[in-house]
């Protein structure tokens, strides 16, 4: 399939690398690629390498920009920051996303007042809801929003069944969704499909639990499990 | 413990019947004790008994007003809805608040909008912050809101391990919570303190994901569990 992965930072670079290692035709979409390829890494240990390093040794995945990232996709996952979602969406244009799947996978936390984060969308609306309405054409699904891009992407690492929600209006694209949960490892008894696109209210509601609990743990090595009678 | 447990619809019925059966000295208090009494039951399987059939059930609890049941109280637990806890907490008065735990196991949710529901206070404010701002001489825990109250009481009702969260800044009140939650059949290991009160918030806010998921199963026999590597 081909997929475009918006956004360059670990989690773009984990679900790309991931999904052409399976044998997809990946291309990563930013603002401007020279920019994000002239991008030094941060300091050691402090972050994920510098998108440039993370390319030499995945070939493989393409860089574009938002729009010619796009323009192909069969499937777009938005993993850029929920703050600047709407505005990659933008750049991709409406004709590059209707349609499509937009499996978005962002979280739109707030850390300018500091610990506890907040959300800058939440209750009564939600990032995915936003990207539905600015663009009702596309058929966007939420999922792997509520744990670690390591998690995302090998289920496995974490013991025991452990819980990815999926949340939309198009049946269909849940399905090509779950397809690709099913492909990065998730059993089908993992994959919770709660409803509608408005579920993803709830899903994404739990991020700030989910950092108080990346905060006791001391890492993100965990994941939401349901246990049931 | 001499226990006021605070709001008598069915969290409170059960929090305080499976209390006083460990032992404690449980008074459930209420806005007005003989409205409270002559309340008849809903239509049948449509709630829980009306609380003079739940009472006549457990004679060792006793009723009486936010006053009344706090006065005397060691521990005071406040099971009213979300949307009435502070004034439930006024009518008992600072004075029968100061100095004692409040253990909040209630939540905002606001059904008038239909589902999904949402918080009426979230994401940089919980209700348990709001009950300690007006309460800052009492000493409160959040905990065990994020499940169904019959899981509260009886968590083997579940099974396999699962998770029971405790948000506060008071390391002493929070130890009397966590014995509580001991006497009530939760495992040390079961017990997640994440830190300060201002925590309450990612609790109080999984609330709209625990909903799908109790639609989706059809019951709230379930709860969160936390699977780690």
């Amino acid at each position: 399939m081909k997929i475009a992965v918006l956004g360059t930072g670990v989690v773009g670079q984990t679900l790309a690398g991931r999904l052409a290692a399976l044998g997809h035709q990946v291309t990563v979409g930013t603002r401007d690629p020279e920019a994000t390829l002239a991008r030094t890494a941060p300091e050691e240990g402090s972050g994920p390498p510098a998108f440039s390093a993370w390319q030499a040794e995945n070939p493989q995945v393409e860089l574009a920009t938002f729009d010619g990232a796009t323009v192909q996709a069969e499937l777009i996952i938005n993993a850029t920051g929920g703050g600047v979602s709407l505005e990659a969406l933008a750049a991709a244009g409406a004709a590059n996303l209707d349609g499509k799947v937009i499996l978005d996978v962002a979280n739109t936390l707030d850390f300018s007042n500091g610990y506890p984060a907040s959300l800058s969308v939440v209750n009564t609306d939600s990032l995915a809801e936003q990207i539905q309405r600015a663009y009702p054409a596309a058929r966007v699904v939420k999922s792997l929003n509520t744990m670690n891009c390591q998690v995302m992407v090998d289920p496995g690492s974490v013991p025991g069944e452990h819980a990815v929600f999926v949340s939309g209006d198009d049946p269909a694209a849940k399905a090509t969704v779950a397809e690709l949960l099913s492909e990065l490892g998730w059993p089908p008894s993992a994959i919770w499909d709660l409803g509608s696109l408005s579920t993803a209210r709830g899903v994404e509601m739990i991020l700030p639990l989910w950092l108080s609990i990346m905060r006791k743990l001391g890492g993100g090595e965990f994941n939401f499990a349901i246990a049931r009678a």
